[in-house]
């Protein structure tokens, strides 16, 4: 097999966890198969670097950010290889100079565009294990950019597809995919597998095992996905495109993001445009809005509500209420105390009590529903903050989450 | 004026010490300079790469080793960047793979070929700062070389080279080049103006202000040198073409060596090829020879002596035995407790008195001269390493130095 492994920051944190990974790879490499490897820069020096940039200036050059934090992936790649060389297993580190990959110009947030991966097939066909820097790219203009953080799995798809590769491993700190997170279900049970959607929608809501773009780029290209635990050996989770011959799950998992704030339009006019005037502005200021919900008219006017990040509440309350008063609304409410659960799975398409079964559960439990808004395979509702464990601990359950099942 | 700066590490060894570095930078294009600037990695950051680098593995492949060693560089140019563009000085990081710097392959100890000046002959014409790192450069294989220690005096000379600068500055945390080191002799003074061929006398014996190699560049390309400190105000010494017009001093200054070892190969046949077959396998063996002295023969034998550094005397001691024995020689003595002082000055070639004056000077300290070499513009003696600083003070004295003289 010809087998992509990204190891990220915690797992390559110290030398002595630099060993570790090298003796894993020189493993699978021993075993007959082929194997490129993506790797983060060292444990938090990306962080530490950024603030060595912020105490020259607080807000640096973007593109000298990036040449700077580039730096940190060409640190750990450099003594990955040398420990595999230590060990006989041929290694060679590459830079996204190098190769180079190539990306869009946006300091900071580039997009990968191209990798070309002469050099990378030089070295398998040569049985040299080859090491990339992951989140770093080039720009056509010959500057260093970087892809934003957790771009390695991004970088890591990426060569898997190039590479043609049969699949690609994101080895880290957790091992593999839950039904939700542990710490806060202790009975929360790993996945053996998951569909890219199912792993698009718990991304985008706030399940952190991996980069959002990374699950895109993987589902585009088809590429097998498993992420797994680099201190433990153990398959992880695989995910994949869903298999048609075995009945999915109801309910693959539910992810949770406590950082919500919302805020609501109260009355304004039911005319068209008006959505359009109110999450312009928000827009334009650079500010994510997330949920958005439209209720139904009464007497030609409607409430818009929708949710932001907590960081963004005050810009995003200040910017609505000068909409609200352009068009003549009747006021604005917000809060910033506010938590979202979303409850995903790809058997939701077949199985339509999934809903009522969510509002018998937080019924039961007299949580409170504030927001919420439904695609094909995920359910999102806005709660309390100070609802949010209370709720997810039984629709986890009130799904049989902890059970075992098609999985 | 066209300037290429260079600044050393500890110049830019800390955040406070880059936003100086940065204002003196802004400073000197303020007056309508144009300004490239080739920049060392932070303080120790290099030797802690290198330490780094041996715990992963004591002997970490060289090719490794360099894509690490680079990081450094680029760290400091990307910091030594936003510091001038937090001014409102327009500066753009530029790392070897970027421009490139072609160089040789031979990793930690490459040689620069070529340097593409494109991208630094732009940034200058639109009134940027190009920062430029230092001690690194690109193999034609794509690798990432470094050019050994203190190579980026040499970068800044290859730069000057190629873009026609009108000066090329080394910034360091001394203020110039002296008759000897003042810490040895208080009243060493410092030099105004020195010739390369002083200059690459005083570096290959010991004055440790400036990278041989990149005096060596400097003469052949006739680039304007200047040492001067990137601490104070002050214009340091100017390293240049002699000038036939004022007549040079009779001795420029005073270089000193400590770490030296003598070996003496005694009472060897005075054939052909006797000294090629004791010195081979000591070159072969990668160790250098510095002085080689051979005494006149007697009844058909000579004495054949030399030195090397400290580190490799045991070594050169072996292999000298060994090829005495093979050609029949008396037997081997060494000693490891020896300096090495060289007197060194243009002038010396029209005045004959020198080597005379030095002998006077110390005999009257009584301190025996175990061997002795001279070139053109240059005498160096061998003696034991308790009399050096006794040896270098007396010949101060006695050759004026502490005077200005016509420097």
């Amino acid at each position: 097999m010809l087998i992509v492994q990204k190891y990220g920051g915690t797992s390559v944190g110290s030398v002595a966890r630099i060993h570790a990974v090298a003796d894993q790879i020189a493993k699978l490499k021993g075993q007959g198969h082929k194997v490129a490897v993506v790797v983060s820069a060292m444990g938090d020096s990306t962080d530490r670097l950024i603030e060595l940039a912020r105490e020259v200036c607080p807000e640096p050059e973007p593109r000298e950010l990036d040449a700077l934090l580039a730096t940190g992936e060409m640190v750990s790649t450099a003594l990955l290889a040398i420990a595999l060389n230590r060990r006989g297993t041929k290694a060679r580190s590459w830079n996204a100079l190098q190769l180079p990959i190539e990306t869009t110009a946006q300091p900071g947030r580039a997009r990968i565009e191209r990798v070309e991966c002469r050099k990378l097939e030089d070295d398998l066909a040569a049985g040299v294990v080859p090491i990339v820097c992951g989140f770093q790219g080039r720009a056509v203009t010959g500057d260093i950019t970087t892809i934003g953080r957790g771009g390695s799995d991004t970088t890591a798809v990426a060569l898997a597809v190039v590479l043609g590769a049969d699949e690609c491993q994101i080895l880290t700190d957790v091992d593999g995919v839950y039904t939700t997170d542990p710490r806060m279900v202790p009975e929360a049970r790993r996945l053996e597998r998951v569909s890219f959607e199912e792993m698009l929608e718990l991304a985008g809501q706030g399940s952190r095992v991996l980069h959002l773009r990374s699950v895109e780029f993987a589902a585009r290209y088809n590429v097998r996905l498993r992420v797994l635990s680099s201190f433990e050996p153990d398959p992880g989770t695989l995910i994949c495109q869903e298999d048609v011959k075995v009945e999915a799950p109801v309910v693959a998992g539910i992810a949770f993001n406590r950082d919500e704030a919302a805020i609501t339009a109260a009355n304004v006019p039911h005319q068209p445009g008006v959505a359009h005037a109110i999450l312009k502005p928000i827009s334009e200021a650079g500010i994510d809005v997330d949920m958005i919900v439209l209720n139904a008219p009464r007497g030609g006017r409607v409430d818009l509500s929708f949710t932001v990040h907590r960081d963004d509440y005050a810009r995003a309350l200040e910017l609505t209420r000068a909409a609200v008063t352009a068009c003549a609304g009747a006021g604005v409410t917000g809060d910033d105390r506010v938590a979202k659960l979303a409850v995903v799975g790809s058997g939701m398409r077949s199985h339509p009590g999934v809903a009522t079964r969510l509002f018998e559960t937080l019924a039961a439990e007299s949580i409170n529903v504030r927001l919420m808004s439904t695609s094909e395979i995920k359910i999102s509702v806005l709660v309390e903050e100070k609802d949010l464990e209370r709720a997810v601990r039984a629709l986890h359950r009130a799904y049989g989450l902890e059970r075992s099942a098609s999985n």
